[in-house]
């Protein structure tokens, strides 16, 4: 078996081993209340990145705090000296050794920020620079394209969130997590069978809103990376906002549209889409967009909105798979990829 | 002569008028001085958030303040009540009637933000919704690719940068712009010569790095909307973080590479392009990464690394334009969009 099918495959005991390491969680939350942070940074390249775009969503609107996702190279290139006495700095990185991102959570506890690691690797650079860490639990990660990783960051930043802002609710979702991802993996057949139509698809676009904008862009990272497919990630609104230019007969159009507050505009656009005549390939638990939709990849979600993007990602992540498969190419080994990329 | 031709050469009048409305900026920048915000969150769509996104590493760089972009839903559709009482809320929008954009400025504005609106149209919505108004100058735009507006936006942010950080050098290099932009529209013609080669190109990768970053996603925008070009953008840093696994013999990639600090990082990473074959089209003043690039686009920058967006820009533009004629499409109507796009 591939490695990467494998590490899909794995997503719910990452989240089982992140919920038992809750107290560490817990006494991070509790030091961050007391410093009463004015806004987050969160500094992440590539799946991390996404990540912490999920994390930018969960903050603003269940904690309040206005979240900024850093541009590094204002610090590793401009040496920039931003005022961030303030802030909380989360870095994010599997393996800990992105260089750009190092040097940024370096330089922003110089600049006086409270500074937290989230990464997979308890002994990395990342985390030996922090004032604390935050564990992903993934294992070791074996596969190029990074998924149970992405899994424990959504996770671990989902718990901070619940135990700062101290939402019961939302601590209990996450308990009911591991098995709402097992019930997504028991289609992982369904999903199988649905990608030899897109065998020769070169390029395509997927979209969302909310929340799941960070999906989107983690789905369009993996079609990019296992499938070589140039996906692009466009927030719904966004797409609306001129590259729907593009958008033509046949062009095939990836949604993630789940119940919830984004719900209604993802309904609006599949109609405007299918009118134009794309492709749309709607992932959703909702029956009315599925039929709308040129082809209907029923997902059983049965989390609330602001979990929905650790249930949506599965179907992805094996969708990117099997469409390698039946391109031909290794999912486990993209060309020109290794696992650590050092960037300043 | 089409509207976008003709409103791309009238860019150097555009900056002109900014340079000459200097007072209004100035006492804003005063007013701002005094309120002595932590924190700057931009909210824009389309040409304007990639304008927000030049604005993010001007002001981080230049002023040492955090900018975050903001992601309007968390207001339009999860209601956040977003933490903002130290914060600059800036909401950009040529028409000032982009309905998300405007509905997180009146947000933001009951939070306790000082809001400023930067639009084309001083009785639009998001102007009477502002604290203070800050105007693009850019006389109507008919094209609906827009073009000078969004130098006008360019030219506003950076203009409060010099004025708001007191930074005398950046203050007169804007004076120098203008020349600077003429002297680019000069080479109109040699642009119009390059094009054919793309007839055929459906899709590419537009990268770049730091302030240029907003180049290559504006650049791609323009592809996107006027020539149906599938044209990702993506910071040459996320470039290596796993899509450049996409990048096979032939593959198009358009780097900005204009002399300063992310140089040498773009310099390399021509490098690596051309050497797994990629067709490298090379925007830049600098002799050397012209030479290795497959397809060398110069362009005179006579101002330095901050304001170089405003120049490389119109090279863009006029490339996408002339592409657009090459394929036989019509620059000033794409298919599907209206000049103001009303998401919420």
């Amino acid at each position: 078996m591939h490695f990467m099918l494998q590490e899909i495959q794995e997503q719910p005991m990452v989240v089982e081993r992140i919920l038992q390491e809750s107290p560490r969680i817990r006494r991070l939350a509790r030091r961050i209340r007391r410093r009463d942070p004015w806004f987050v940074v969160m500094a992440a390249r590539g799946t991390s990145d996404n990540a912490a775009l999920y994390g930018k969503y969960l903050f603003e609107t269940l904690l309040g705090l206005p979240v900024s996702l850093a541009a590094p190279s204002v610090i590793t290139l401009y040496s920039s000296r931003l005022r961030l006495q303030k802030s909380l700095v989360l870095g994010i990185s599997q393996s800990g050794e992105s260089l750009d991102i190092v040097e940024f959570l370096r330089a922003a506890r110089r600049l006086g920020a409270l500074t937290v690691a989230i990464t997979n690797h308890e002994r990395s650079t990342l985390a030996r620079n922090a004032h604390e860490v935050l564990l992903c639990h993934a294992g070791e990660e074996r596969s190029i394209a990074a998924t149970k990783t992405y899994m424990g960051q959504l996770t671990v930043l989902a718990f901070l969130a619940a135990t700062w802002g101290e939402l019961g609710d939302l601590e209990r979702e996450l308990q009911n997590l591991p098995r709402a991802l097992e019930e997504v993996l028991k289609r992982k057949e369904e999903i199988a069978e649905r990608v030899s139509r897109y065998r020769y698809m070169g390029e395509c676009i997927v979209s969302a809103r909310g929340y799941n904008y960070a999906t989107a862009k983690e789905a369009a990272l993996k079609l990019k990376e296992t499938c070589y497919v140039l996906a692009e990630a466009l927030s719904s609104a966004d797409l609306l906002h001129g590259p729907i230019a593009i958008v033509e007969r046949d062009f095939p159009v990836f949604l993630f549209a789940p119940t919830g507050k984004a719900y209604g505009h993802l309904l609006e656009l599949t109609e405007r889409l299918v009118a134009q005549g794309a492709e749309v390939v709607v992932f959703s638990d909702a029956q009315e967009i599925l039929k709308k939709g040129t082809v209907p990849i029923p997902v059983p979600v049965s989390v609330p909105e602001e979990v929905t993007p650790h249930v949506l990602i599965i179907p992805a992540q094996l969708f990117a798979y099997h469409l390698a498969l039946a391109k031909g190419l290794d999912p486990d080994h993209p060309r020109g990829l290794r696992k650590i990329t050092r960037t300043l």
